[in-house]
């Protein structure tokens, strides 16, 4: 533990995979700050992450370690990686290539929970996927 | 299914709360879009929070609905409720009175993967908890 100037004390970060080896990452534009989408990740898609500088999650649905954007092109270039008081969330700030969103739009949260849509489309993604 | 003006289909939103109930709600500051927690939420904290306008939470720890502010007055006012595209993921557009972190922050992401302080402390946490 050490004193930051503010008087507030930091301490290192351990990081809270809890039970399933996992924690939610939060994709947030680093320009705009809209909020783009939410993902896993295991401890080796942070390690990645981190090297790489491009975001790295674990596909729940593949069970694989999962480079966002190898694919489609639509890579995530991180900004700065921040972790929550509990640490077992983080936040990813992004350069976001194209969309986040394999339907075609900027962000997955394009529908308001009434099913309005509210969301910017950006691709066409039968032309990326 | 309908189509919209913008001839995106629209459907039914149909939250999928998933093997243990939960889904995760990321909080946003509405005005600022600075990223201020993730907390999960069952079927009846949803409907809690749609109800009063206040965001609602289900805590894992204490094992109970948690209205958020309910002991220290910092509330979440909802200015909108989003889904992901997989329905999986909620995102609460929020009017945050004082700080969402118990830690007296404005936001709990309040520090980098790296242990460095970069988070707004706004409230001493002795004098409201």
């Amino acid at each position: 533990m050490s004193e930051s100037e503010s008087g507030i004390e930091e301490a290192e970060v351990d990081v809270d995979f809890g039970e399933d080896g996992l924690v939610p990452a939060i994709a947030q534009d680093a320009d705009s700050g809209e909020v783009l989408m939410l993902a896993y990740v295991s401890p080796e898609a942070l390690d990645r992450t981190l090297e790489t500088g491009e975001a790295h999650y674990y596909s729940r649905s593949r069970e694989e370690l999962w480079h966002k954007g190898g694919t489609s092109g639509h890579v995530q270039s991180i900004e700065e990686v921040r972790v929550d008081c509990d640490e077992d969330t983080l936040l990813y700030l992004v350069d976001q290539t194209g969309g986040a969103c394999h339907t075609g739009h900027r962000s997955c949260f394009h529908r308001t929970i009434d099913g309005e849509h509210v969301g910017e489309r950006v691709f066409e993604p039968d032309e990326v996927y």
